[in-house]
């Protein structure tokens, strides 16, 4: 029998970590709502109890105002740097001797400087990496909520954001920085907390989804639901709806890429050989690709969890704030706010992003907009670090703690 | 009991039909292959027999040589102008008192002049309407094909298509026009059969599909395979994969509009009010109109049709001619081309047909392109009528049988 944690030390003295990571990183928990205290959400019900899965790095300074809040999109999770020393405990293979999902972009001397900042990642509300969500048992059943969960948005994760800030002894924030979905939810902090943001970095975002995104979305909820294994949601002691996350998954890879990355990445290279195998299975790289990314997603997420949080997705609308004006929800913002778009992302159009810079111009809010040219659709965000780097360091340095 | 043929002469009777129609259409049969002429395929099996639907408008005139063919896309068939007399006997209620796909460009006085031209549209081997396809019966056992279907191309759709002209007695094509995968058998016809098309009509299509157009069929095959009532495309003795094929239908939707369009014709409009209804079913306008079209389409198509058809859609390369080399493949092109891509077509981009245009241009053979600007995505093909008209009449008009 292999010893799991003996072999997790064996990892460790095997890897020594690279000298500007964060180091080998630990998830906590907090209970944020409870009986006493549980959280509202915008559809009008309350939900407790409530645990939050974050992880920290870097230290809080004794002002307690060096503190960065990192927003993570649709599948990510609260690992966003180092190497989880928790992987093989709490079941997550996936994690394992991988980098946070933005290792490039926190540690020492890496845009978010551990150095200097403290940064703080949590889990949001809905998902299944340790804060609750549908898979979490329901106080009322003591089963997993599986629909029964409420329906959760954007301004609901963010406002449980708030709790876990505060629980951290934490009154006013450096900055929160996100792309994707985690790109809204800063935008969210800045209209929801005026006077607790310092600064906004919202990347390749929008201040709502366009109408081919919420069609993206249907068909991969679709899928997912009409997997008879979904079962209504309450599958989680029966096998799980794979063939439909599968589907859903394989669905968004083709928004996060560009025309011209698929192109180049795969073209219309068949994997055996030169010529089509005439039939009717995976024939092209690129299916295999999907195939592959769309099965290994399905043991690490849940799909009650992807139904979750792509509706928030689709329900996000910053103008919201201004009965839906968005330079009258712009003029709440007392923040900095640096957006970034990329050129080639299709999901979260640069167009949109220009609109949003446009309206917090108009509104005389500091803002700075750049558009970085990237074939990589909308995964640059994760892929363009150096571009960004620069960027984001730029417009950290300005109003800095040091 | 309503007695049907009595109420089909009574909407005839009741809805006396515009001048410009071609009138009321009856679809005829050709047995195209038997077991003496079998029709050899791409992957190197024979088919037989093939039965064969097609309809025509006009007459072919003494000398044979005033005929057009007509190609459809995915999902169309051989009722392109017109009122079907027999969409009750042959239970096609969604034919029923709707005109053709392209009526609006066939018929006396159109683009396609019926009082001129005879015009010919034949259903594409593999697809379900009449042309023998998975799901006629294998003369092997008597039962439905299912997957035991040969894995068809386009150029074997053209091979049949030659032998229906052959049988209709007619040497030379006056034209060929289609538009998608319409369009890429109307190259397939120049470049197969250069002696016998006197002109070439491709319309928002393109020499082969992109990565991401092979992606988006990857997922549309992966929804219909998954779903259990599929069972390896045996089920049409059991209930089909309506709900895997409606997957398809809907994503498939979604890269026939453009983002504009959609904005434009949905936006972020919910069905019921203002606001978010707060729940995961359908709550915007968008969804309600992707889950109609994918609800209505199973009504209508063969899961297995579809995966078949698709195949064909990724394994197209017009430079397979030229052995990958397009140029090589053009130089084998007798007719007068034109081509037509619509401005925000993102299935089949204009750069790519601009790309043909120019290869043509470089063989120094009759090429003719318009891009015309347009928001309605790669559906402008049926929408955009009268930009489309004017450049298929004037292109016509050159060497016409007048």
């Amino acid at each position: 029998m292999v010893n799991p944690i003996k072999e997790e030390l064996n990892v460790q003295a095997s890897n020594p970590l690279p000298a500007d990571t964060v180091g080998w990183t630990v998830p906590h928990r907090a209970r944020l709502a409870d009986v006493n205290n549980p959280l509202p959400l915008d559809c009008g019900e309350e939900i407790t109890p409530v645990e939050v899965e974050y992880e920290t790095y870097g230290k809080l300074n004794e002002a307690r105002n060096n503190a960065i809040l990192i927003l993570h999109a649709l599948s990510g999770d609260a690992h966003a740097a180092g190497r989880s020393a928790k992987a093989d405990e709490l079941n997550r293979p996936w994690q394992k001797n991988r980098p946070g999902w933005w290792d490039r972009m926190i540690g020492p001397g890496k845009s978010f400087d551990t150095n200097k900042y403290f940064v703080i990642c949590s889990n949001i509300l809905g998902s299944c990496y340790g804060t609750t969500g549908p898979s979490s048992a329901n106080p009322e059943t003591g089963q997993p909520y599986g629909l029964a969960f409420p329906v959760v948005t954007v301004g609901d994760w963010v406002r449980l954001q708030e709790r876990l800030i505060s629980h951290l002894g934490i009154k006013r924030l450096r900055a929160v920085a996100g792309g994707s979905l985690g790109g809204q939810q800063a935008l969210e902090w800045a209209l929801a907390y005026p006077g607790r943001v310092e600064s906004a970095i919202v990347i390749a975002s929008s201040t709502r989804l366009s109408a081919q995104g919420l069609a993206f979305n249907a068909v991969a909820r679709h899928a997912v639901t009409t997997d008879p294994n979904f079962q209504e949601g309450n599958y989680y002691h029966d096998a799980a709806p794979d063939r439909g996350l599968a589907a859903a998954r394989m669905l968004a890879h083709i928004t996060y890429l560009s025309e011209i990355s698929m192109s180049r990445k795969f073209g219309r290279k068949y994997r055996n050989g030169d010529g089509p195998g005439f039939h009717l299975g995976v024939d092209f790289e690129v299916e295999g690709y999907l195939q592959h990314q769309g099965n290994s997603f399905v043991d690490r997420f849940d799909a009650n969890s992807y139904l979750y949080i792509t509706r928030a997705m689709d329900y996000y609308d910053a103008s919201s704030w201004g009965d839906g004006d968005i330079d009258q929800a712009c003029r709440r913002i007392e923040s900095r706010v640096l957006l970034v778009s990329f050129s080639s992302d299709w999901l979260y159009p640069p167009e949109q992003m220009k609109e949003l810079a446009i309206a917090l111009s108009r509104c005389r809010k500091h803002v700075s907009y750049a558009n970085i040219q990237s074939s990589y659709g909308h995964d640059a965000f994760l892929l363009e670090v150096e571009k960004l780097s620069q960027l984001v360091r730029g417009f950290l340095k300005v109003r800095g703690v040091e």
